[in-house]
């Protein structure tokens, strides 16, 4: 069963959405942060640029659709700002433990999307990482590395290169769905796929 | 029980997809065509501009969610053209018959979403209003009337001032929602108003 690819970021409150039901997929999930302002600037796009959109999307339907699955949003102190350290932290555990990354990517979502902390926080990713097992000091140091640094701006590069130009985006068999709103169709099609509707 | 406020293009697919569900909302709805080239520009906001999120909306999502609905989507010749026959018609019929108004609605939208049918065509809207009874060259008469354009033109407006930044949207007793793919929010919300759930 091929893996469903799932591209977020993590100051997207939408990803945070779909990054809370990721295990309704019932399919192996490959997670992918990048961060849009990277994808916005690459396609030529602008963010939530009016503040129409952004009041709609901030006030009113992504509490809304976080209330549909029981949980109150609280929007990341700051917002919007990037989330570099969660970015390129999730990246630095996950070439040594994949599923770390995917627990610490859950943990820090949580901290932003229901505890209002900022995206841009360097302590409190730091935190969330040390929480799961990380040596503080070393953390830091990797974070600082030009190396990861470097992994960030490559997965920015896949992103872009998957045809992504929102959060969140799957790919699911060579499929696009854009947006948390569109989970139950891929959960329909990897149904169809395993035979589980027949 | 207050009517549902529908804003809607007649050139947008999900305001397509979402008029050809109008039923399922049990509720008696205000139908509002207006231009969404007059919103983008008055809020400053760009439209599909991508290529990325143009063709993943008109050659992947929209086809895919009408298809949810049992409906083979066929994009109007040109597209993306403005709507304004059909948009000044609506509402020079709307005057005069709001049911036959909706009528001519939902037929134009087939035509240009089903049939493929150029929205910004004057015949394909003029063939729709005799369809349904009125006198051909009263139509056209009708169409380029100075107090014709001027109802189109304070349909923009008010769906402006309504806070309206894409199509569809709806207003729910004050609650903006935008999107087609919103309409089972709106359908538990008007339940819940008039008892059903209790």
């Amino acid at each position: 069963m091929t893996p469903v690819d799932f591209y977020f970021d993590f100051a997207s409150p939408y990803g945070f959405i779909a990054a809370m039901q990721m295990e309704r997929l019932d399919r192996p999930v490959r997670w992918h942060p990048f961060l849009l302002g990277a994808v916005y600037k690459a396609v030529g796009q602008s963010p939530l640029d009016h503040r129409f959109k952004r009041d709609y999307v901030i006030t009113v339907d992504a509490p809304r659709m976080a209330r549909q699955i029981g949980l109150q949003l609280k929007v990341p102190a700051g917002f919007p700002e990037h989330a570099l350290p969660a970015s390129r932290l999730f990246y630095w555990i996950d070439e040594r433990d994949s599923v770390g990354a995917v627990r610490f990517a859950t943990s820090v979502y949580r901290k932003y999307w229901l505890h209002g902390c900022a995206t841009s926080d360097v302590t409190a990713a730091v935190d969330v990482a040390a929480s799961i097992g990380y040596d503080r000091s070393m953390i830091v140091a990797a974070m600082n590395a030009q190396a990861t640094k470097d992994r960030l701006v490559a997965a920015n590069e896949d992103a872009i290169r998957q045809g992504v130009f929102g959060s969140p985006f799957f790919v699911v068999d060579g499929e696009p769905f854009w947006g948390s709103d569109r989970m139950a169709l891929i959960i329909g099609r990897a149904s169809d796929a395993t035979g589980k509707r027949g």
